[in-house]
């Protein structure tokens, strides 16, 4: 892998860059197929692997609002209420930092940010769409006042105008974030396109000391592509989840990730037993992965909800007759 | 998609190269999968979904000897008899040009191929290891003076020492061959590779008037993304197949290239319909596609074929043993 600022080709393949870190967002993403219905063995197991496997951050769920969201028709890692955290990872005497992500105007933040020295929390991501950025800014402050390191991703990048993403940029990197993430929602973009964005992230960034991330996903087989993609540019966190899972055609798969990065403190063996013996099974029931709707989707540059509705719906078989009503804007 | 020449980011998105040609290997990489034993119906669906789509060229067999590789125990797509091709596509009068791989030492040249005038083929491949490149170049030779376009694909490129290969372009570019293919066979390049490789071929294809393509795999997810790649660095000639369909982890997916692509010229339409109807079916069966055992052959540089008898065994259900066994160089 090359450093950011060595743009000759095949060279640094075999040093790495220490910078660079690892977030899993396993149960967090994976959670949109199964309304964050994991059973604690499930979740213990990703925790457990990655410890092992040296990675640096695990978003375990959502942290949002139980009023919104009643707690008896989601799972726990909808709300990330501490006692749940806690039947999982204990006091997490661990290196592992443990991340939540936080829905801007779908949190509680107030009373659910509980102060940092009472929560096994390391660090809260609020995600936001750009016309909700004055709320996320308003629970990056809270988070950050009470202890925790923040992280913010703007969501369905590839649809904005640029003016305001400008804007939206300028205002959250002066937040005190540890990172802004380029997110690719609808898993639209190629690597062309990821260039572009980092170099704009990463232009409103570093004055800041902030740190750009990148979140892909699948729809069109360039969620780990494009994770590399970023990397090369100088991406200092790295979003991925075992096996790819995740909404729709899922994320950037962790078994890649790990095979690709040289940092000795990463360990492969650890997420291959995780990848083929907790998440591969679950594949059937949940149904993530690279599929052609999916794939609709992303070439529209439209939500992947079209395509899950339609994956449920009793026309599943007929993809060309998916294709013909995306076509016509249904 | 962008020009060779620019490298400005996310300009010529809209329009695109003209002068890319894209060829379908579907029956042909595929048949690695059930020794080439596709029925004619599913042939002709791959042919018309070509036609109609308005790809350049099918690669619709291999051209192989029925003396080391007798008839009786594979299907046509083996040696692609005269008789056969003409069975599924007539006088094939379209704009859609037909293509045979022949492997250096694996085929009767002098018999097998029929002069041009004969013959439905337009395009011969040679396939051939680093060490036959003296017997590809007879093969070239003669599939020219009959009247046919060729192209040399020189195999397993991730294995060959500098010098060699740089001998090998430099011989093979003189043959007066159409295209010189990067060909990963076993999946394990990353995108600044096939930068690298690419200025290579480049250097020594371009005097001669020759073009450089690309034949990914995608064992790491990066079938597509390479084949991108190797196109935004300026690629004549882009293999893909339907639904990703070839050896292990199987190619570069012709629905994601086709809605890649810009140029009128091609169809997506027919593509997803060939992809849902015809080839997903035959997924259960023929096995090929992404998983972990073909990761680990390519993130090791090494040829598939430990994953393939891996997957057909006993033990297949033990995948961890496997990245053991692995490591430990079985």
């Amino acid at each position: 892998m090359k450093d950011a600022d060595n743009t000759n080709s095949a060279e640094m393949w075999v040093s790495y860059r220490s910078d660079l870190e690892v977030l899993d967002c396993t149960i967090r993403d994976g959670g949109l197929m199964n309304d964050h219905r994991f059973d604690d063995e499930t979740v213990r197991a990703v925790y457990q692997t990655c410890v092992a496997a040296g990675i640096d951050y695990m978003e375990i769920g959502y942290m949002n609002s139980p009023k919104q969201f009643p707690r008896e028709d989601f799972g726990p890692w909808k709300h990330s209420a501490e006692e749940d955290l806690r039947r999982i990872v204990g006091e997490n005497d661990t290196a592992l930092k443990l991340c939540v992500m936080a829905d801007a105007e779908k949190c509680e933040y107030e009373e659910q940010f509980l102060p940092a020295g009472e929560s096994v929390i390391d660090m809260i991501r609020v995600a936001t769409y750009i016309h909700q950025i004055p709320t996320a800014l308003e629970m990056l402050r809270v988070a950050k006042e009470r202890g925790y390191e923040t992280c913010c991703n703007i969501m369905a990048l590839s649809t904005l105008r640029e003016p305001e993403l400008r804007e939206g940029l300028d205002l959250v990197v002066q937040s005190g974030i540890k990172a802004v993430c380029i997110v690719d929602s609808f898993g639209a973009l190629y690597r062309e396109q990821i260039d572009y964005y980092y170099d704009l992230y990463h232009s409103y960034a570093e004055p800041h000391g902030v740190t750009v991330g990148i979140h892909a996903h699948n729809n069109l087989q360039l969620g780990f592509a494009n994770t590399v993609e970023a990397i090369i540019k100088g991406a200092g966190v790295a979003d991925a989840t075992m096996a790819g899972l995740g909404r729709g055609a899922g994320n950037c798969p962790m078994e890649l990730l790990m095979g690709f990065l040289h940092n000795p403190k990463y360990h492969h063996r650890p997420v291959i037993e995780c990848v083929s013996k907790v998440i591969e099974p679950m594949r059937e029931s949940l149904k993530w992965g690279f599929d052609l709707p999916y794939m609709m989707t992303a070439i529209l540059n439209r939500h992947p909800r079209a395509a899950m509705s339609f994956k449920d719906s009793d026309e599943s078989g007929d993809v060309v007759g998916f294709y013909d009503r995306m076509l016509d804007g249904v």
